[in-house]
């Protein structure tokens, strides 16, 4: 079969590899239809994150036809059409039970790799695989977009939201125009926010930020953006900040836009300098947020907004790819020529 | 008028100066009847932060008897009881608003200092000030105290409990033994927490958190200390960590003993070192916390609470001293021959 093999700096590649099989009886072996790039992949392709040449992709979202499971699951059944999330909670420990799936204390190796690929193998898939209703013939590209987001950004997103305890009336920024922070603007709008401000310098995305709720966009950034943010917030800054990149201007940023007993919910990868103990506390700020609880909200509550239409997160999709093309679909994201690449894979 | 004078490590006096007067309309002049030594002030009488030499002392902490009133004060007027907190909150900006008026929004100079005095001058002081129903002389001596730890280490340990989201059957670890920390064990079974976990390595505190609620104690620190909390509570952490030190050892030990996914509430002023963003982060840990919302809570929920002997806070000063005596109650206190120095003034 074909996966995607990180080589270097700027370089992804595809390589014949054998078909994974069942290596433990909690297992599923799973035919990718729809795969992606996340922002997270482009911080080794980009020379940000340092990684082993000529290793397995970092892919971690997919949708996807179960093939084979292991004795031990129920759940599932070869034919089930399935997210594929990049987490794998097992659903009983006491970080899942607290809805924190993205951190299940089960096992380990709670996180994904390798799914840009035909087919792939899910550890624990009992509990954190989510099955979607019917065939994935029997749905739009358009809805096959919006499931795909909830493997990751989609629910990411709304982690953003959910950790900074967004609620009815809240003054929201988002910071990071990426799928993530697309997301994270739905997301504040699922939960009630009044107001928000989408802080992204490009026309594109602050389009799509503008159709999926924002209510505000600020260009600027440092300084200049903070003060605006504030000015915007009548003064007072922000109740929740949704920090979806995880650099340290990005970190700033938030840090400088949330009011006095705010929320930061962070979902970037942290990629800033060590922050002084007293910053936060303060200013009574709480910082919260982490791998999302992606199984959880897409059981509790993404799934059927979806798939009823209440929100379209797939628009984050702008451009399409076919696995031979996979370079492209990374350099071109990194390149901010698409916000996130699709790949259609068969 | 009498007032107490940090003069140097290991030395407070005591200072005849001018009674103040009335600055601002929005003041309050208080004849101060019970204050007391905050853990906070032993930061500097123990050489740990520095502090200009005999300057103001930074007592903030005091219950008192209005004596005169700025011409836009209508709350309290001369003659009332009042708990007078740390704080100022103005009660109207968005940070008072949503219940943070510890980082109050509407003035820079939100902490109160000077408090181990017979009088003293209370700006702001239209919504902070919280008024006791009737005399002082209606109350008793184990009363007045009670009312005493509103004015900072009651509401003090309730913050690191509400930012920490302690809620019904939560495994809650205490991580300071000191009168902040015996509040937080109150605050946790207010709140309704199952298993309070003292860390406590000293007998008279460790049976007043006993009687306070905490259902265990834990004496061992560092490894151990966490090894124990984790068996203690089946393996998987604490839901909540109330954190009463603000030290580098208790923020190690609060980061060992929170679960994946659980909260961490900061209420000891900060004296760690730097931290790696991604630390609380790919654990999912939320760290809160700050400058208490004294009056919001006083006024919510503690007041009643201590009028309707719900609670019994006041149990934390094991030793009263005159205003004379005040060197001997910081002493007494740094030595941990008491667990919080009562001052009764007259």
């Amino acid at each position: 079969m074909k996966s995607a093999v990180f080589e270097n700096k700027g370089k992804v590649s595809l390589e014949e590899i054998s078909k994974p099989t069942i290596q433990d009886s909690g297992d599923a072996i799973i035919r990718v239809i729809r795969a992606c790039v996340c922002g997270s992949d482009l911080w080794a392709y980009s020379g940000l994150d340092s990684k082993e040449t000529h290793s397995v992709n970092s892919g971690h979202e997919a949708l996807g036809i179960i093939e084979e499971v292991g004795s031990d699951v129920t759940t599932v059944k070869p034919g089930d059409f399935v997210i594929v999330p990049f987490t794998h909670g097992c659903g009983h420990c006491a970080a899942c039970l607290a809805g924190f799936d993205g951190v299940c204390q089960d096992h380990e190796d709670n996180f994904s790799v390798g799914f840009q690929s035909q087919y792939i193998r899910f550890a624990y898939a009992q509990w954190a695989l989510v099955k979607v209703p019917g065939k994935s013939e029997d749905y739009s590209e358009g809805m096959l977009k919006s499931l795909l987001t909830l493997s990751d950004v989609m629910a990411t997103g709304y982690h953003a939201a959910r950790t900074a305890h967004v609620k009815p009336g809240d003054k929201v920024v988002v910071v990071g125009d990426g799928a993530v922070g697309q997301c994270a603007v739905i997301a504040a709008k699922m939960l009630g926010a009044s107001q928000i401000i989408m802080m992204s310098r490009h026309k594109d995305r602050q389009d799509l930020a503008l159709e999926f709720g924002a209510t505000d966009i600020v260009a600027e950034r440092g300084a200049e953006g903070i003060s605006k943010v504030i000015a915007l917030t009548g003064g007072t800054g922000a109740d929740a900040v949704l920090e979806c990149v995880g650099a340290q201007a990005s970190t700033e940023q938030a840090m400088g836009v949330v009011r006095p007993g705010g929320f930061i919910g962070r979902v970037g990868l942290p990629h800033g300098k060590d922050m002084n103990p007293a910053t936060t506390f303060y200013r009574n700020i709480t910082l919260a947020g982490g791998p999302a609880s992606v199984t959880t909200y897409d059981k509790e509550i993404l799934l059927k907004a979806v798939l009823d239409g209440q929100i379209n997160p797939g628009k984050v999709f702008t451009h399409s790819y076919s696995l031979d093309e996979i370079n492209q679909a990374y350099k071109d994201m990194a390149d901010r020529k698409t916000i996130k690449s699709l790949l259609v894979i068969d």
